[in-house]
């Protein structure tokens, strides 16, 4: 209506050329202004930051997920001690992310450790100022660097909690806090670089959209190698059979779970990197859904497997089978149909119970079954890619994997060895027998339900 | 101060009438794009969506909520099986409500065969294409496909997780994973679609915001049918007397009731299905409010019941309270004043209190009071709904109860004799009495905690 | 490209001089409507609505914390209690700040009891109406009333629930419940209007962001009144000696832990109060990676220390030193850079590492550390604000600090001595010997888990 009677004043100015230009101007931005359709780019800035904090928050409650899953799978008198680890590597995380991590993740791109000694000092400093306008703001067309830190911030703390549960009951609690350290600090950042930092397998093409690999496998990796030179719990191995050593609170243990597929939703649709258009928020919205189908098919597949295999269901492989589903979807949760989602995440939840036994067979003791997760799951989720994006190759998939996967195995490995030399990694034979809490800590979970 | 100064200009102008309209809509274009106050209709659209990941995300953490209640309120040798069938239920629905579910509820309104039928592999490409444009979304006024999908899903599996807690102790597994599948996929949604699909109910004038009927009271039903049909657990009544069962670990089942609290807000919340307005952010406000109010309201009324009744504050019931309360108001979240939503919540807590000595009376065994809860507390929600929304009849409501009723009770009762019939719904007496979790998994929940 | 076309037409019509305004205005009208970078006022309030909302829930979130924590730390004998507390003090809260404490602590601004007593039948109606439009809505540029009163809700709920853990384990139910209606209806909101009202402290300047004195100090003096009131524990203090009574289920007091942490992000971003511009999207940002960085560097100074004091790192100690970092910041999240907030955490989790001992040595008794978490770390966090906010004056935070103090303690001695005086306080010795569980409750929390 409006715009009917203005395009007749035009009609009347027809006289006048020189202003028609003016005139249908103003009944552009007339029309703009009565119904703007487009976000207007403060919008886009402020709906990204928001989907990082709301994803960070998300993520960051992944790690009451680890810390509950992994309480309730080690028996009781263990319990305190995996709490202990869990609350303090997350707090390393944060700290030692900050003060070398992320700088060294992101400015870089590549890994060049001239630009990262430069850099280092400036990460402190990481925050936009306080009020700060969009000319001042570090990047308008992003996000603020204060939500972006927060939410990058907990994947690296993810990466460590994955290792806390395979070498449980057993490790040392400060050489793997040390390890915690340089993980989240170091290792971690400097192949995170690689894809997510714009280096050299991102140049190269490889798709890894919320870090199968460049998270989960490097938990896993970083986790195999402890377990290998760690050794298996005592007992867990004798005379070629594998002593069951059941978790202690299973209702822990399923919590733990149902956190860490809540937080999920935050570590694959945050990873969209952006809220602020039509395509973007529905884009995240498919994750949403992938993400949900992927670990219903993986505790699905787990259930009828583990009832067909061993005729009865088992609970644990119910929720690693969930969280395989989760990591598998991880590498690219936005392209697949909610169909191939399903069908990935069953294939995730498969993987696992089959790779718990081979584990065990190989003599890898892994306390939660991480490995198998994180590991074996992510580099299925990895290879699945080019099934639904055509932007993928297997052969880029495969170079990823492995060259993540062999430095990291390097990385750790030496780590974990020199650790070994200096302080050792293992508590004594006396302190594993009676438990972690009261050698170690001189604390019961559960001080007053008796032992059966 | 600008305006001023151009109308100065259009005074001026006033010899040449035929540009004035240019002018003054020039002067309002500048008004509005110096200080617009519209939201652009691709923000709606965003916003709307980021309601439903937010609202569903909040819903499938009540997923987490029914787990931890129910595992808290049975006893320890069934707390595994418990654990089980929630993770497994939520991953069925998730696949199921996707197959069959969320076709057969929405694009039909009204239940009609040929247009599921037809309506049936549709549904597999339920979601938007990948970085969708508004041009290609599929109701632009609305909110992308797939966060209205993840928050319809979370409903559906949240009906089902309300049958799991009444049957529990007593149930085969695999019966009731089957009823869960035809729940979600087929019960729920097509009566569902009479109400929220657009059907015969909502063209009646049904009255049901966030499902009281729809959702609670259709898990009511099919719990009390199965209830029936299943038997009381045994020895639990015996000479006339009900004899007590107390759940094994009340910190969980406090847990699963906060759980279940937070994600009522996204459950009511979410159910404004908008938030691109003033109108609609103040709305659900008003319903985030309202629904703290009446679960506060339920709870309050539990304590000072069971103190006047049994001289001891019973926890157990206070819980029950609240999520009655919670139950109460969700049939009309928006309308009543936040002291009508705290009186509506006290008279849900009331009748729990009731209710809950009754079905004992009536010798119809609910383990954790889903019957009381979801059934009792939604009837009464429904029913309350004229006295704040002009919109709803008193005759329609009663209507909408009776109608779901009648369905739900008929299909589940089939449903349960059927499987009755073929597989057994029944566990052996000697698993009943050894727990489920040793005879159908064996697998103990707390293995280390001896029993008392 | 566009604005240059329109430039050489205004070129063009320099000779009708009066007609330029016209096009200049309506070059700068379409270079705002094509790329608006401003937000709409609308988009304003709805986002703010949203940040308290979010906010909101994420701080309801910590009640389950507080009742997660407080379980975990009591015997399992008082287990039931705590629970039943902290559901019931949540709800009393709910009914109570709204009938009475929101009214009294915002349209005044300063106490005056007229103003409170007209004010108070408003309140009433303290929500928007339905489908409110912009002229409607009580503050266009602010946020919702029912988003508001939802967040500011939770905090006068956190605050009781600060207390309940310190008086756990020997308190009566019924007299407990009746000091957190006046706590939460009067007490808490008469000194919150001061500052947060806009009362005299805001007027002379004080400054605390979330509420290190105005919410956690508030619940600490409290708690400290009733501690020194009710005295300690049978058998805590026994020959000079303080008797460990150990927690009876870490892994319950670590969920609460993190909890707490994740709804603290709510409590100190959303006291931002606006999220609808770079500048407040970008703070909040600071202020999620400040409070994170402040509860690492509690939990890594606790750690440490309790490792060099003890030999033995203390997982309670951990806890509550993260939860004293998150108190310690929550005066300035805003203005610290990270390393400051990581200090500045660090140094609240060293008062509490000291401030334990000293209180036992002071035989107060306080089953959960919330004196040294919320009152010590409360008042560190108080003054430390002048180091990174030019606007704090280091005598008016004192002033701040013990003007509230002095308030909320009288308050709390006079309400806990007549409710002394009148319905006693402490339950027998009999009662705290069997445990408050059985005695008060008739209801174990772990009724199968035998006692060690």
């Amino acid at each position: 209506m409006i715009l009917k009677k203005y395009l007749l004043t035009a009609a009347a100015l027809a006289a006048l050329p020189a202003l028609a230009p003016t005139v249908a101007l103003a009944q552009e931005a007339a029309a703009e202004a009565t119904a703007p359709a487009a976000v207007p780019t403060d919008v886009v800035f402020i709906l990204n930051s928001v989907l990082f904090l709301v994803g960070g928050f998300l993520v960051f409650w992944m790690a009451a997920g680890f810390a509950m899953l992994e309480a309730g799978l080690v028996r009781g008198k263990n319990v305190t001690m995996q709490l202990t680890k869990n609350v303090v590597l997350f707090s390393l995380a944060s700290i030692f992310y900050w003060l070398i991590g992320y700088n060294l993740m992101y400015p870089l791109g590549d890994w060049a450790i001239e630009g990262w000694l430069s850099g280092l000092f400036p990460s402190w400093g990481v925050l936009e100022a306080v009020g700060v306008t969009a000319d001042k703001v570090d990047d308008y067309s992003y996000a603020s660097t204060g939500s972006d830190f927060f939410f990058q911030l907990m994947f690296a703390a993810a990466t460590a909690s994955i290792v806390s549960g395979t070498l449980a009951e057993r490790i040392k609690l400060w050489p793997f806090l040390l390890f915690t350290i340089v993980l989240t600090s170091i290792i971690y950042p400097l192949q995170a670089s690689w894809k997510w930092g714009g280096g050299w397998l991102d140049a190269m093409g490889f798709q890894d959209f919320a870090g199968s690999t460049v998270v989960h496998s490097v938990g896993g990796w970083a986790a195999l190698t402890g377990a290998i030179i760690l050794g298996p719990r005592l007992g867990k191995y004798k005379d070629g059979r594998t002593v069951p050593m059941p978790g202690s609170n299973l209702a822990l243990a399923t919590l733990g779970t149902f956190i860490l597929w809540l937080g999920w939703f935050g570590f694959n649709g945050g990873s969209q990197l952006a809220m602020g258009s039509i395509g973007d928020v529905a884009d995240i919205s498919r994750i949403f859904a992938n993400t949900n189908a992927a670990a219903a098919g993986g505790a699905v597949a787990a259930v009828i497997l583990t009832q067909l295999l061993y005729k009865k269901p088992d609970l644990t492989m119910i929720l690693n089978g969930a969280l395989a589903g989760l990591v598998s979807i991880t590498a690219e949760p936005l392209n697949p149909s909610l169909g191939l989602a399903t069908v990935i995440g069953m294939a995730g939840g498969t993987l696992v119970v089959f790779a718990v036994p081979m584990l065990d067979k190989l003599r890898i003791d892994d306390v939660v079954g991480a490995i198998p997760v994180h590991l074996v799951a992510g580099i299925w989720g990895t290879l699945v890619v080019p099934l639904s994006n055509p932007d993928a190759s297997f052969m880029v998939q495969i170079t990823g994997i492995v060259s993540v996967g062999v430095f990291v195995t390097v990385c750790s490995a030496v780590l974990w060895l020199v650790l070994k030399a200096v302080t050792g990694i293992r508590v004594s034979e006396e302190a594993e027998i009676n438990g972690l809490d009261m050698a170690e800590l001189g604390m019961e979970a559960y001080p007053e339900f008796s032992k059966g």
